[in-house]
């Protein structure tokens, strides 16, 4: 037998009891005639004790081995003289009477600490240990506590998890797929799922009412920070539903997930604006509401002023940073810097100062007497002691710079607190964008999701005003999931894919069982898919999502641990009827 | 709003309420100046009535509905005159006052009933209809119900739920691995999974004590009846035990699976047999436990009778077929038949008929006297009224005939009861299997099998002696999951792979990761892995795990629905630095 208890739960209850440990020595310490052994499992550490006077060839014993080494323990449990408030464990010790070491181990390459030594690429590599720090392995047993916790939620309101294919079919749309070369079928292939949004659709079709699914997905992307080639959706469909059914049910899920998972209450309900709302009091539609801080639109306020640059500019947009008139000249610099950072790619940055005195003070003095600076801060709400800041050009561009200083001011100014989240929903997002290189519409969420009724007279003669009726859930200023209500008529997705560019031959190649499905009783239908592993991090605080995942990939989608990807045989290159292309030979 | 209610919870209670429902339209009955339509969704069927007198209008409308169209209901639940207690909502039906055609269908190519008209292959085609239909819609909510109690039970006890890649890396032991080409890395490859082994490993060198995971795995095999490509294991491993923590610890998953889907008691603990019992006793092993009727050897009770075959054979065998003298010369050549069929491949049948009164008849009486027989019914524990069947020839192909003939008389005697689960143990396989054909051995389970610590001294000098710490856990003849106690001495697992025939440069290349974990502090550890289709298929009493996945592919490994493998695109091969082989040109 390796244990009668693991190395978490003993405390002065279990005083005077013989009892067997195994686990790892995280860490050994040699004092006088006694060494101390914090021997280490999933479960927490408990102190070993080995006296030299008493049984000095096991105190020899213990003092040979290394950090890390695997070893089975019994002895006694006796009360600490010495007791460690900080740890569950820290009343008791284990006098040990034998020791058996069950597995040795080399001196590992960082410290498994909570703070270690190792950098990010020596870490990956050796992932496994890694994953014995305290934090790493935290953030795996909760993600195994949200996957539960969502499970238990949605099969409590009528949810059904249905295993969709990993093994489909490539279709030409949206991101690359992943392909894997059928053996069988020599020159054909499968595709790895992007979502399983026709999947899920076919289930709606075939009358499944509700289902969800915990799934992993792949998309073939180009390199991009904290992107994995796959990543976990939590992807759910309804039957029968309008957006609001939709939005309610899954308000419900993170109303529930706060509660469950941080013992967080969400009491009023979510928030529901549109795009074209958020993206003007926000600059985007990621919106962080844990504060303030509107965006105001001053385009009409101060054209015609005499100031070249608003004067010319499609739009002028500022913020009102509150309390900050005493911004000094450094301070300023720095915004302005700040804005002027190519990723932001703000021209200038115009502030006009709202003394506590009454008075004004701007950089745009020349142009605007103190009365319409006046005007001004009366439009935007500001009172005596805050600072606008003001930003303009190209609508679109001027609104996204706007959007980063304010995350930048509530930073600087503490709103945005990590103890607090505030979830809303953006809807009406438009149905599709136009690319200027390819010269053509693509959707903005995917082929499937459906006009606006009230729009659906625009799809053919002004597509791109015509908008979605569509979601996304919004938590702290990151996506979390989105969705729509599906296209459930053949025609209209016959439309719709020919507004795409698709002719009928391409539609009904690639689409043609699902346009097929449609024709036998689709009911109308809606859903939405949330990203699993950013709801995770979002719940722990954090954004990196790698963090959170058990065996990530690095940036360049490398597994450096396993070194993956990697060559296979031309056996194997053979059987699949493929060789590689041999460039530049 | 499409519905207040859904169509399967009406009932008496809900009387004079003013209800909506959608729903499909599953039959239509005109009679006399009524119309009666059954709505059906996904939780039953409600009946809704329209009068020709009172309200022709919307009674014509009803009167134009086909088939599965989709359709939306208002009316007043009222009590039935005429009620159908096969029904949840028999007593009661719905007199709709208004009505709403949410979408058409098409005549569906076979009828949505529980015996329909459709061949496999269509309902495979339109697999969107065939889950229409009510026993294949109660498969997947069934198997969704099993999913949710398999996670709750597993983390009742410990286990966390870790989710481990699917971009792996191709490892050339064991089945084929279906590949993935990297266009970002051009001429590498990913591989998917053919389990989850070498990352639950790591998990436990990592120290997550208790791991599992209901996880998609992939195997591209030749095609056989009733294998899918992908297909889903539950997926588990423990540290710091034994082979039997592991044997209780999944019993106990499999008693409460039992009890919480099909409210079946599992009272007695299960069997634990070894590998070479269960093939000597019944031939196989996955013995099917729900009778006895164990097979006998009586090789050294016939040799030496004078009777060709068996003085010459390897070994003779029979079984006790109870109450059975009686048999026929047309039952007894029916039972030749059956053996000498070319997937038996018997050569023949001996019986003894041990008559109810004493005496005896048989096909080798010119060989054996009276007494003789008696001898060997007594050996094999026969009574007057039993007949005897036994087979002779080399030892392993007349055990595997005998199990089959066992398994046949079993159910011509109806002791292989569908009502009734018997699981056992079978444990100590051998750890290698000699291919001829290779002249190498095959790790039987898989290279990170532990041998039996009494048998390791024979691992380089007898290897083909040594027995795994290996088992399988059998129901009702079905092997239902397997798993063994693992190396986690690299020094072992380097001789394994020697002894598998890699040398030490493939085993670094391939599996040097894993034996670089085992020497940073690598636990005792073990574990098992279901066939999560099959587990689910056996509790419905069925053993076509196809009929339990949503969308499975055919026996040619094509999902015939979405036409998939298909080709790709010449870019797309392009952009994966890849060509098809064009063979014959």
């Amino acid at each position: 037998m390796y244990r009668t208890h693991n190395c978490g739960v003993l405390n002065l209850s279990n005083r005077g009891e013989k009892v067997i440990l195994s686990g790892w020595v995280h860490k050994s310490r040699d004092l006088g005639g006694m060494t101390f052994i914090d021997l280490r499992d999933r479960y927490g550490k408990t102190q070993l004790v080995f006296n030299m006077e008493t049984n000095p060839e096991l105190c020899s014993k213990a003092r040979k081995l290394g950090r890390e080494y695997v070893i089975r323990a019994e002895g006694m449990v006796v009360e600490r003289s010495n007791k460690n408030p900080n740890m569950p464990t820290g009343d008791i010790e284990i006098i040990v009477e034998s020791l058996d070491v069950l597995n040795k181990s080399q001196l590992p390459p960082f410290t498994i600490e909570d703070d270690t030594d190792g950098g990010d690429e020596l870490r990956m590599k050796y992932r496994y240990l890694d994953l014995r720090r305290e934090p790493v392995k935290h953030n795996i047993i909760h993600r195994h506590r949200v996957a539960q916790e969502t499970r238990k939620y949605l099969d409590s309101q009528g949810f059904i998890e249905i295993e969709t294919p990993v093994l489909i079919k490539s279709t030409p749309e949206g991101a690359r797929d992943f392909v894997v070369p059928s053996r069988v079928h020599p020159g054909s292939f499968y595709a790895l799922p992007q979502s399983p949004q026709i999947f899920k659709q076919l289930l709606m079709i075939s009358g499944f009412d509700k289902y969800f699914q915990i799934v992993r997905c792949f998309r073939d992307e180009d390199l991009r920070a904290d992107r994995q080639p796959e990543f976990t959706q939590i992807d759910c469909e309804m039957s029968f539903v309008e957006r609001d059914d939709v939005l309610d049910a899954f308000e419900g899920l993170a109303v529930y997930l706060f509660k469950a998972i941080k013992n967080y209450d969400i009491k009023e309900s979510f928030p529901r604006i549109t795009y074209d709302q958020a993206v003007s009091e926000y600059g985007t539609d990621k919106p962080d509401i844990r504060f303030g801080m509107k965006i105001g639109d001053i385009t009409g306020k101060v054209k015609g002023s005499g100031f070249n640059v608003f004067d010319n500019s499609e739009y002028t947009g500022g913020i009102v940073a509150t309390g900050c008139a005493a911004y000094s000249r450094k301070d300023l610099d720095g915004m302005t810097d700040f804005v002027k950072r190519p990723q932001i790619g703000a021209g200038g940055l115009v502030y006009v100062k709202y003394n506590e005195d009454g008075s004004f003070k701007s950089s745009v003095d020349k142009f605007f007497s103190p009365e319409d600076l006046k005007g001004l801060t009366d439009l935007m709400d500001a009172r005596p002691g805050d600072l606008i800041l003001i930003l303009s050009g190209e609508r679109t561009q001027t609104l996204y710079a706007l959007s980063e200083l304010r995350l930048e001011m509530g930073d600087r100014l503490g709103l945005r607190d990590k103890e607090q989240f505030k979830p809303l929903w953006i809807v009406d997002f438009p149905l599709l964008e136009w690319d200027d290189e390819t010269q053509r519409y693509y959707a903005m969420h995917h082929p499937f999701t459906s006009p606006k009724t009230e729009d659906l007279h625009m799809l053919e003669s002004d597509p791109g005003k015509v908008r979605a009726n569509s979601y996304d859930l919004v938590i702290n200023g990151v996506e979390i999931g989105g969705g729509s209500i599906r296209i459930h008529d053949a025609e209209i997705q016959k439309k719709m894919l020919r507004v795409l560019g698709f002719t009928d031959e391409e539609a009904n190649s690639q689409f043609g069982f699902l346009m097929n499905a449609f024709r036998y009783g689709a009911p109308p239908h809606g859903g939405i898919a949330f990203g699993f592993d950013r709801w995770v991090a979002l719940f722990a605080g954090s954004e990196t999502i790698r963090d959170f995942i058990a065996f990530p990939k690095n940036n360049a989608g490398r597994d450096v641990m396993i070194d993956s990807p990697s060559k296979i045989s031309d056996d194997q290159l053979n059987e699949l009827n493929l060789q590689l292309i041999r460039k530049g030979i």
